[in-house]
């Protein structure tokens, strides 16, 4: 515990600090002899980087990843892959307006009862700053997956909603656009709408939606370790994220049984997916796919009334360089924690027949 | 791994197949010298069993645990506790209609494929009878954490919603119906409409709602562990579940910063609570509440066109005695399961500070 | 933690005090498809149960293993494992001797002061009764393992020493005497010392070794989780061990390594295996051995003087029927608990290469 | 698994091959608010590092660690702390006598049959280096439980013994001489012995024996995660250990309980301390003390005969600069590793009691 380690089998620990020396983790449990295309693992980090797009944060940081262990003449060896992604961001400048006062919905208020200490240049710990370490695990995990694809894509900026499911979309187009929603049109209007945000000095939140194809049958654990516990987890521990759902989802809830069984064809594979590609927790061969919940950006540009930590009521400036909505970032995290799960279903597969 | 345990530090591993000898688990890691109210974990389970009311399946099984060890004059002792529940189930009937066919979106077909082999006298290892052992452990755990209030309660079943958050509701009334709904007049609705469904052999889905309250501040681990996020593992990996959402969740998606920040009181509070108790993954001491989303029970009185192990075609008969919507019963193991989150994180939080 | 796991993929749980209503266990991540020999299993069982012969404990305990899940028409379905031995020992009996005084070098101060409560009748959960749950697993292990030999036998008994190594014994006579001694003449010596001691009101300690043959290269992990590490916590783990060495053991810290190094033969294989089977952590294919000893049994008939819960001086008498010797009943605990290692390893190797 | 991690609450996480870029690792579940003496861990890590003495290898490799995360303004915060030695050693030179052939008793063989791939520069993760991390770990593990001491020492090169019990000596002599042995006479002996053998070209074993002082009396799990199998464990999984023993040890396997028994003074104390300071796998408070044995280096300074990759044999030539014996280098990494044990059963006992 202490939640800074995913996975069983491709176990990835994380450290750092938004405003420390460096971020990065340790893969323990990659298996041996993956030739790693290094430079597919930047384009990750790339995807999600601060300062890509007019719409996000104008940050520079160029979080490139260096490899201290695991990779010999570019094949992994079995041993723990550990990585650093140093951080541009720690030179010393003025902290006072956030050092003793909570911002509203962040984690310094919650952070400092449980620790008693935080690093408050930031959001320390707490910040999404953190996936970036995400990613670059995610990134081997996919390598070490080569037969799965795994693409998420922005599916609702605030009230936009793409309103079609991942089969009525041409997903190769998700990074034709800024914004990753795979309907240029709709882009568009999600792009004009975050730009206003922006310009009211405030955030929005939006859905990230994920399909997964290439999923051999059988990846899923019974009881607790069901596989789409195990994705809504993962999903549920990036920044910002208030809900999960596969398959049919909240919707489904509402359907009778008779409308919601898949039925199968004679070759094990279903007429429809309302499950999501999965059974009883197991993957059925069919495509993966779920939804997940953004709140929007708890930092705004507006001023806002808060407490110090002796209770004193403070007025919080909004300034500084944040997102205005966190979805076009937050896809590669979701495709990245994706991996991370199937990646260790699919280890752990490997052991269950005698 | 292999999903059989739950917990890090309150650790429960469950086993049991729905028609084998006996149902059961161990819990480790229950402190030691806390008295137990036996009859109170067997009121939740009699809470979850099979037989209690109208709108539920028609099947008997009395669930009675017996508590194997860890229980010393009726005070826990440190070690582990082991019980099982007998299944009045085992006796051989026939089976032949489900042995070789997989019904459709069950774990039939999954379970084949992985493990090459399975129960196949009803759901074996999937059926949600194995939640039945969850509701023992999170009995338990309730007791543990006297201080802290675990409601659940029906919010919706299929398209009746009862659209109103749980502090405008009176939760005392949950237990006064048959369907928990603590709205009498919305619970009246919904088993006219559950019975109606069972009257066309078919099933419906539903929602279960939870709040908690009386949580301390400070539990919760950074990164992967978020409480959230094992809240919504945890929430998942009970059978049927397809979707999970706390706080605002997905509606919250489309709020703006401005809109969804909770302002704090100079008492740490907050004025708002879109934030759902958690904020940065760490309890703040607001109740905690989320939504669990139910598909439609899988098992219809309808024939349906299915496949059998070598892809034939078959006809399956609907027949059998099962839950035509499986939430009344799910309240209680949504609570258990939120007890076992709350109490790993409880004990967790034990050790963070020097 | 807390202590009741053992395993990471082939994961078991016991649960259980001495004197409560029985002990067992959950087995968790056993491959599915393993034809079980359950004669094979109480067999086990009953090389360890008490009153098997003249020099062990004259207790009744028949030590019935009953399953309750994981396995279907005599096959392992992958799913838990869950089963019970019931105790036979159970019926009060007058305890007033032993409840509040803490017997010399047995875990009743340590318990007390740990948890501040204790099942009082014998030694509750720190009993060696707990192993009996161990070789239920183990022998499961075993027969997952079908390649693989695990034999196990006593090499000493207080100062009478066997003085030889694994190669140069015939394995196959173990069982042919009650001390369990492959060298008969030896065997015979300390039966008969053995007699003397319990003649004498008193205990002794020993050594059981054990030779593992048929193990396949490359099981064992880097860094903290070497095979022989592993192997080591293991046999510590058993009640009343003091220390373990494998290979060259203690005897090898005194040598040279132009003595202890092992050549290679052309097919890999060593001249010499001074190394244990065992090279960087990792499985070689040669034959892995240890050593592991056993203190005296505490429990002595004669009296004692020693303290009551307040610090008061009081004399223990002694009585009631215990081991004069606990190692004849170790071989087959040392034996599961080997099982129970490789087996683990066995599955993890599974999973490392691409 | 994958054998990288040790520790369940205070987890520690090493990367890193002799000959890479950097070695190092996480730290999960460190407390915070503990001010830490940054040198002090410097100072454990010069106690390990080549060159630091005449009788060690004279390889120079500085050894600085630098910490990228979870301490801010020289205090922990909870928050993962990571760490890097950078490697001085990773320029190319010629390893052509070692990268096809096998280095006897080394894991060069089998971790080649392992992984299918192997970092042939020198041990790869198999060096000893990787100690290092466990050394930084370790001496943070130390300042969280300040008020236990713990003190290896050198007790045995090859054939020549100290002979006496850690009560008999005084350890503040430890660091006295380069042996590390707190008898001065037996450490000039020591010493002259190494520096012979080293001139013959040889290696030579030893033992290190520990004590620590000042623990609290509850320490340690029951059943499989017994403290003493812990810091067995944790002795076995040093490079070179081939045997653990604690209390009367072997030793105590040859005498009667009537002897071995430690009798109660009316304080919980006991007279005699053969237990080792731990009953039924649970610290009593009274001194913990044990030996581990090593064996000889496997890299001598003469030639010998071995196989390459096809099974070739040829001749391997004794070059490069190694250890002529291991143990004095080995005292910071036994004390180490039983700060690690230590604190993750603190922590833990933090969460037994109601």
């Amino acid at each position: 515990m202490a939640g800074n380690t995913f996975g069983n089998l491709f176990k990835v620990t994380t450290f750092g600090e938004s405003h420390g020396v460096a971020i990065g983790g340790v893969i323990d449990g990659c298996p041996a002899g993956v030739t790693l295309n290094l430079d597919a693992i930047q384009q990750e980090l790339d995807r999600r980087k601060p300062g890509q797009s007019a719409i996000v944060t104008q940050r520079k940081e160029p979080d490139t990843v260096e490899f201290y262990s695991g990779i010999f003449e570019g094949i992994t060896t079995g041993t723990p892959i550990g990585f650093a992604i140093k951080n541009a961001n720690q030179k010393s400048k003025d902290y006072s307006h956030i050092k003793d006062s909570y911002r509203p919905s962040h984690a310094d208020y919650t952070y400092d009862q449980k620790y008693g200490i935080r690093d408050y240049r930031g959001g320390g710990r707490s910040s999404a700053r953190e996936t970036a370490s995400r990613v670059v695990a995610g990134a081997i995990a996919k390598q070490v997956l080569s037969d799965i694809k795994f693409q998420a894509y922005v599916s609702g900026v605030g009230p936009i909603k793409l309103g079609k499911s991942h089969t009525e979309l041409d997903l190769s187009l998700t990074e034709s656009n800024i914004v990753r929603c795979p309907d240029p049109e709709m882009a568009s209007e999600m792009e004009q709408y975050i730009k206003q945000i922006r310009k009211e000095g405030d955030t929005v939140g939006g859905i990230v939606s994920c399909a997964i194809s290439g999923v051999p049958v059988g990846l899923g654990e019974p009881a607790f370790d069901k596989l789409h516990a195990e994705l809504g987890k993962a999903m549920l521990s990036i920044n910002a994220v208030k809900g999960f759902e596969y398959g049919s989802g909240f919707a489904g809830s509402e359907l009778k049984g008779s409308e919601h069984n898949d039925l199968f064809n004679t070759d094990g594979t279903t007429k429809t997916n309302l499950s999501g590609g999965i059974q009883g927790g197991i993957s059925n061969g069919m495509d993966i796919y779920f939804n997940v919940a953004f709140k929007p950006v708890a930092t705004i540009m507006q001023d806002q009334e808060t407490i110090d930590k002796d209770g004193n009521i403070v007025t919080m400036q909004g300034k500084g360089r944040h997102d205005p909505c966190v979805v076009p970032r937050a896809v590669p995290i979701v495709e990245a924690m994706a991996a991370l799960v199937l990646v260790d279903y699919w280890l752990m597969n490997r052991t269950i027949k005698k």
